[in-house]
């Protein structure tokens, strides 16, 4: 929708998520990250711990995006098989990344116990790294995809190292009202066709025995947003309700 | 990895998610509520509100899984658009349902809130409708994509009410243990050779200042689970700690 924008894809890696033990909050994270620079997520996928599920979709979603950012899968056990993955769908061999085999040998530990770590230093040939300011091992780069942990605070601490070369920043308006979406279903299609380079999102919700919908309207374009948002809290009004909650990122 | 092996394709739609202003449940609750019924996740998608990407995404799911659930997008208003997208994923006509529409004009309205929510009752030509228990309007299902709400408590309703046929149950025995991955990253690649039919996950945590890593393993043979959880504990003992938080599926 806007001139320069610039869009990522994320794939979350493990089986952990697939079979509900553990609720991803990465996605999340990283959408709300990367709309401050600029970056919208186009597609996520969450994908087992299967080789050739991973390549596939690492392959898929570096063509379509403009970056890939990946998380989960690059720890020191036999289910760890993210750096396989990526060296793979760039058919490129797997070596020893001095940088991070200094680190990991920095912290001494038992010789067999170092020798699982080691697996941690491996990285796709032609791969950069990302740094980990955790002091754990780093992640990596290779081209446009970005290989970061699993663990939350991890893959944050990641994240935050990583320079991103976003497009316009997208800004949002937001307001709710107690009516149902059917209520305002027709004036929001008319603002809508009125504002196309908006994204504009009707959010139902039920709480505390009240009904109501929340609306986001998100674009690059400020001025486009307060016009839009203006209409919709007029729409609201004469619907004989009040504009709650209006909030303006 | 089990003789019958179910599997269900589950695709998240809306902006919503990709944006980073919503935390998706969902995936977690239909993940852990499959489980029981002998079902297993292969992947997940989140898709935003785009017509042909949704449309892509479901015939790939369909032509891959079992199953494929679709949370999100059957509302009343101008983003929702997933009824039209699995239409035109099936290359049928999106007809009015009478169920539907008979459940909307039971609840009295003025004539265009009224009119904005006939859209619900708009299904793909041939599909079968999926009983929603909140008393809204149903979700629908055609051949074998189940199309539900994303609002978590009307999709838990909706999902309630499908008749799944599964396969195997699969369990799972969980154990932590104040230890790193690294620590015992050769026993489990080990362990894991041992019992090829089981999934085994290590999953670190670091918490109140204690770090530890959480031992998962599944599969649908239970004594092949008591088996390795028994040698799993026996490997932590060894290594001077004590097997914490055992827990039986």
């Amino acid at each position: 929708m806007d001139d320069k924008l610039v869009t990522a894809g994320v794939i979350v890696i493990g089986n952990e998520i697939l079979s509900g033990r553990t609720q991803d909050t990465n996605l999340q994270f990283i959408a709300q990250y990367l709309v401050g620079k600029g970056i919208s997520i186009g597609e996520a996928q969450v994908v087992p711990d299967i080789e050739s599920i991973v390549v596939r979709t690492v392959n898929d979603f570096r063509a379509r995006f403009d970056y890939v950012l990946t998380t989960g899968g690059i720890g020191p056990t036999h289910d760890d098989i993210t750096t396989d993955c990526i060296a793979a769908a760039f058919n490129v061999r797997v070596v020893v990344n001095a940088d991070i085999e200094n680190r990991i040998r920095s912290r001494p530990a038992p010789d067999d116990v170092l020798a699982s770590r080691l697996r941690m230093a491996r990285v796709p040939e032609g791969a950069t790294l990302i740094d980990n300011p955790t002091g754990g091992p780093q992640g990596f780069t290779i081209e446009n995809v970005y290989v970061m942990a699993g663990i939350p605070l991890v893959m944050q601490a990641m994240l935050s190292t990583i320079e991103f070369r976003g497009g316009a920043i997208v800004h949002s308006r937001s307001v709710t009202a107690h009516l149902g979406e059917s209520e305002i279903a027709d004036e929001l299609a008319s603002i809508q066709e009125a504002y196309p380079r908006i994204d504009i999102g009707s959010y139902p919700f039920y709480r505390n025995d009240i009904y109501g919908t929340s609306l986001v309207l998100r674009s690059a374009d400020e001025s486009a947003l307060d016009a839009a948002l203006e209409e919709l809290c007029a729409v609201i009004t004469q619907r004989g309700q009040t504009p709650l909650d209006i909030e303006r990122d």
